[in-house]
């Protein structure tokens, strides 16, 4: 059922042009260096127009924050950074695994970075990618609003794994994905819920605008009750501010003590829903009978509950691989990419039909 | 509850003896470079007494293996390496990301490599410290029996994270630990079943002779037994081959098939457990009704099993926090240290009285 659509876009210089300096763009845009440096380090008393001019030459030249980064790039010619945002994720897990066995057989060295999934996964590639003279980078998670001075600062090209850059204004020939189409697959759930009779379907997620997944799969659930003529109804949408197992739990519980009308959870992550299943046992309601259950991700530990959790599993491995074989491509001097994988349905026991 | 026992053992030399080459060893003994060599490479072909004496040598000069090792230890003045073997195992998210976080405050660069579980975590150390020129090593999961020939080829410091080197013949000054004493928390698991009035408790391991982890549990399970004068019966030894959880749910499958005369499981990890609830469950049999069961580790999903799962939880953060303290410290001069820390019992729903 996976699909491999591959998205190249063209992406303008070759290698040796990348090592521009900052008087380089001042000299190219014809304004100061100090102009340039205002724009490059996001200050406010700069117009729109020359703020524009500056990050197209920027991008254009393919600038490099510092002149010992560009020095030293050629030392360690073998580093990549991989930045893990929300490292308690275990849908992760496998990712990470496929990544760096990648890694090892490109002969590539993989610098691991974990930080908590609310930290500035840029501000932390950045700081990475300068200190530990790095190639290039992964993002895995992380948010899709990135900006072209967050690129500019990173200096480095970038992957981001199993999420896209929906929300930012950065230009799709300036950064490479590998990811699922989050609305669709999150439509694609609700759907199966609804057409097993449901109608009173809570969504359990981070946040509806959390400028990433939730957001974006929050999107798909309210589309499929809305082309299923259901209407929305805001005391189902379970929000709970991390991705965390603890915060879906509690979350759950506080909805069950107030009503229990609904008859199904769509969950945006298996150890959500895994969570939401305890909650669910603790109030004294049944998986299915009770209430129905399907997520996304297909972690394993989701084939060991009782019952087995019906998800969308991503294929892990290949999100791992395609995000190192791209970055290899970007490294070597091929246009950045955009790879789209889709879900296969893991049947489980969590979705009955509506009572 | 937990107990910090740090039993320091000195360590001779200053750095700067440690580069000592092949040739200095050859002339500290008194014999030819090509014998330093088939000792150090593992030859059959050299007497016992001059392989004693070149160990002795190689350790006492603080040999590194390679000039070119040599030569760049300087270069690269922050990289250590952490092998993670058995990468799929959930116990370890929680220590890899404490390492994590320990080396970044420490302002060390973290390098990864995850092996399979039955990979020889050694082999990879050797060639990823000599190929990343890293400082030292931090081995996470491993075997219990290495060699001093091991630990030269290494030519590095190394911690061992989460276990020891109970089986090898390893001078306790030679590399650093941070562990539980697998065999007395064992003791303890089996003992908490025995007190509920249970007699028929199966293990679930890998193997009962793995020179690691399950070698040492069982031998806990067994001297438990014994202390109670519950006879062992072979027939409730599982052995599962690896440490995957679907190996578990195989083996708890197959057993239940054949028999069902027994009352609790003691598992050697959370994730082995949960996958036996699952056969039990498949099985038509109630936890803990039916079948009482207890494991060691503590991960973050065995909070959210139904019922809650009763384990022995390790403290992860402070195994990762250790193991990184330690490393530095040796690196600084100190010697080699041995820290022991204990369980604690994370009392959940899955252990009731025998029927």
């Amino acid at each position: 059922m996976r699909q491999l659509a591959t998205n190249a876009v063209s992406c303008k210089g070759d290698p040796e042009e990348r090592m521009a300096n900052i008087k380089d763009i001042a000299a190219y845009c014809g304004v100061g260096v100090s102009t340039v440096s205002r724009v490059l380090n996001n200050h406010p008393d700069v117009s729109a127009s020359t703020r524009a001019k500056v990050l197209d030459a920027a991008s254009a030249l393919h600038y490099v924050p510092n002149s010992s980064a560009r020095d030293l790039a050629g030392n360690q010619a073998d580093a990549i950074g991989l930045v893990v945002r929300g490292a308690e994720n275990p849908f992760f897990t496998g990712v990470i695994r496929a990544i760096e066995r990648s890694c090892a057989q490109a002969g590539l060295t993989m610098v691991l970075s974990q930080i908590r999934a609310g930290a500035d996964e840029m501000a932390a590639a950045a700081g990475l990618a300068l200190s530990k003279r790095l190639l290039g980078i992964i993002m895995l998670g992380g948010r899709y609003d990135y900006t072209r001075e967050e690129a500019l600062a990173l200096g480095v090209p970038f992957v981001c794994c199993t999420f896209t850059n929906h929300f930012g204004d950065l230009d799709r020939a300036e950064f490479s994905s590998v990811s699922i189409n989050d609305k669709a697959e999150a439509y694609c759930a609700t759907k199966l819920l609804i057409e097993q009779g449901h109608e009173r379907i809570a969504v359990l997620l981070d946040s509806v605008s959390d400028r990433s997944i939730s957001e974006r799969r929050y999107k798909g659930y309210c589309e499929a009750l809305s082309d299923a003529g259901i209407p929305l109804d805001e005391g189902l949408v379970l929000e709970t501010g991390d991705f965390t197992m603890e915060a879906a739990y509690r979350r759950c519980q506080q909805f069950l003590e107030e009503r229990r009308d609904l008859t199904a959870i769509f969950a945006v992550a298996d150890s959500m829903a895994i969570a939401a299943m305890k909650a669910l046992s603790d109030a004294g309601l049944s998986v299915p009978q009770d209430c129905s259950i399907i997520a996304i991700d297909g972690i394993d530990m989701s084939l060991y509950t009782v019952p087995t959790l019906t998800t969308l599993a991503q294929p892990q491995a290949t999100l791992g691989e395609e995000a190192v074989r791209i970055l290899v491509e970007v490294l070597g001097g091929a246009a950045h990419a955009h790879v789209r994988l889709e879900t296969t349905l893991r049947p489980g026991g969590t979705v009955g039909r509506a009572y």
